[in-house]
């Protein structure tokens, strides 16, 4: 029988009315957002930063651990964290989902709490967007859009060859969050009586599960007058992100292991997995943290920010890209990130 | 064994190099395309008009009778003519694709060449994207960004109680082509000897696979100095589409059903399938034509314009939403309009 929360019931435009209906804008450049054929933008004086990503259930995350409202947060984060990648500050954004028929609109609701709380959060305006249907499984696509002045674009390329190289946060936590989670499944999948063992995880499983977009890195950066050389957002670990970064400079580099944040949680957790907290560190993927490269005359500046790590520095292209261990000696980076297709 | 036309072999950076190599940027607001964490763009002057649309496999395309290219080609251009509905020019696009196991790099590469036709055509930067893997199916998230000078933009709000009623090209075509091709799967299903009968389908098998976004009309009305006072593109068919303009500008509305344009073979196709084109014309949806109004002021200048048709005319709200069937009785129009989400 149909109810109120039914979407076939309500409809494609009756659902969207209720998941937009209280959504005020606040950033004076959005000019029409929701409700019509498309959202109107005012960026005069400031480049357009824009940036999609897609998350698809069973590749991306699996609803039996992954709460609605985290995942509608989480969607949006990564897309910021792309934005802010580009030394740019998001400002709208643009949603896109496709539900099956096992949603309930009340469900939908839930992913728009999440989507709307990461809004709220970084001052963004939800401008859009597009509800529908899927023969199977749920499909987030967000599409963010940001501002920067002309002159403070960040890219990809750009670094020299002796800038230092620089990391938010920390390294590995969300992939070793995301261990605990696949182990606790799989247990209760065997044995559905045992209860999930989360305590003593709750860093790393939130880094998994509400990761954090490091609007707070550019703000301080914008505050100490620090212009990155070139920037990239650890969306699939930081030896893939720092590969990317050498490839687009044409730079080599070298890391060394020590310096490497790895929050005291990761490393336990990865002992007890027999995992090298390093690796985790290296190839895990999903911190969302900021990797950039400064110039040398900058690190007065940064270096007693305990936000941010210096791991190293760049080096010119024919020197490799390597990453030195405890022991001294220098071993070839190589990008082993995650990979969606590969799975 | 892996191949070169293995996706998992060529992973998610090897696959969207392949994809975007030769992307070449043609518009002067476009400063980067892709290959960075975000595009970066310059409006500065215009507003910023931006939309994002998704399709999913077996709910908005059947990949047993849509050839990739095409899939491709309609996803740029559903986009498209939400910008062009806001009386905007499309300037540039992000692609997010997410792929099954299925789907070779041949195949992402037919779906790409589809998009980049589109944007040939309409004169749009394929700037960014996201290129990920599904469990099942595919599903593909666009999303168009054009601009517009401040004051041209134009919304589903804003016609008057006297306003013309006019529709671009021809309706319910695309339709009665999904009925043909969904009538010769069945077909082929039950005996798969059957070859398809398709010649003689050839407009509406057109307009259905391969649809086209009214850049036209746009450009035509600006050329006549004609700025329409609310317009919305026909995706989901007249009926549900004319609500909308009702809706947002606080209007009722009397169209005629002798005015509407339909195309020979639609009228042909109809009959053969026992269904009154009228119907076709006001529910069949994907037409991807613009509907408008306009100031009795403008009637001369578009009176001999073949492209477009005066339907109707705006009323007072509580006049109702009417259409006058060719006997001259008036019927309540209603919204049945194709809604995804009720399959």
């Amino acid at each position: 029988m149909a109810t109120d929360d039914d979407i076939k019931n309500l409809g494609e435009f009756g659902l969207i009315r209720k998941l937009t209906a209280d959504i005020r804008n606040t950033n004076a450049g959005t000019i029409t957002g929701v409700g019509d054929d498309a959202a109107v933008l005012d960026y005069t004086g400031k480049r357009v930063v824009v940036t999609t990503d897609m998350l698809t259930e069973g590749v991306h995350f699996n609803l039996v651990y992954t709460p609605l409202k985290h995942l509608g947060y989480k969607a949006a984060i990564v897309n910021f964290s792309d934005i802010y990648a580009m030394n740019a500050r998001v400002k709208q954004l643009l949603v896109a989902i496709a539900v099956s028929a096992k949603f309930s609109v009340a469900m939908v609701e839930e992913i728009y709490a999440g989507l709307r709380l990461a809004c709220q959060k970084h001052g963004v305006d939800l401008v859009g967007g597009d509800t529908t249907s899927s023969l199977t499984g749920l499909t987030i696509c967000c599409t963010a859009i940001g501002e920067c002045e002309p002159g403070s674009v960040v890219h990809r390329y750009g670094s020299g060859s002796n800038d230092l190289i620089c990391v938010s946060g920390d390294l590995g936590a969300a992939y070793m969050g995301l261990q605990v989670l696949e182990r606790e499944l799989l247990l209760y999948q065997k044995d559905s009586s045992i209860q999930p063992v989360l305590e003593g995880y709750d860093y790393i499983l939130e880094r998994q599960l509400k990761p954090e977009a490091r609007k707070d890195i550019v703000d301080m950066l914008a505050a100490m007058d620090v212009k990155p050389t070139s920037m990239i957002d650890i969306s699939d670990g930081l030896s893939s992100e720092l590969m990317h970064l050498c490839h687009a400079s044409k730079k080599g580099c070298r890391i060394f292991a020590e310096k490497l944040p790895i929050h005291p949680q990761t490393r336990k957790t990865a002992d007890e997995f027999n995992l090298e907290p390093l690796i985790a560190a290296l190839n895990g993927g999903e911190d969302y943290e900021l990797l950039f490269t400064l110039s040398l005359n900058d690190h007065e500046k940064i270096r007693n920010r305990h936000e941010i790590t210096v791991i190293g520095h760049m080096l010119p292209e024919q020197e490799g890209k390597m990453i030195r261990m405890e022991s001294g000696t220098d071993i070839e980076l190589k990008a082993q990130g995650w990979n969606g297709l590969s799975r």
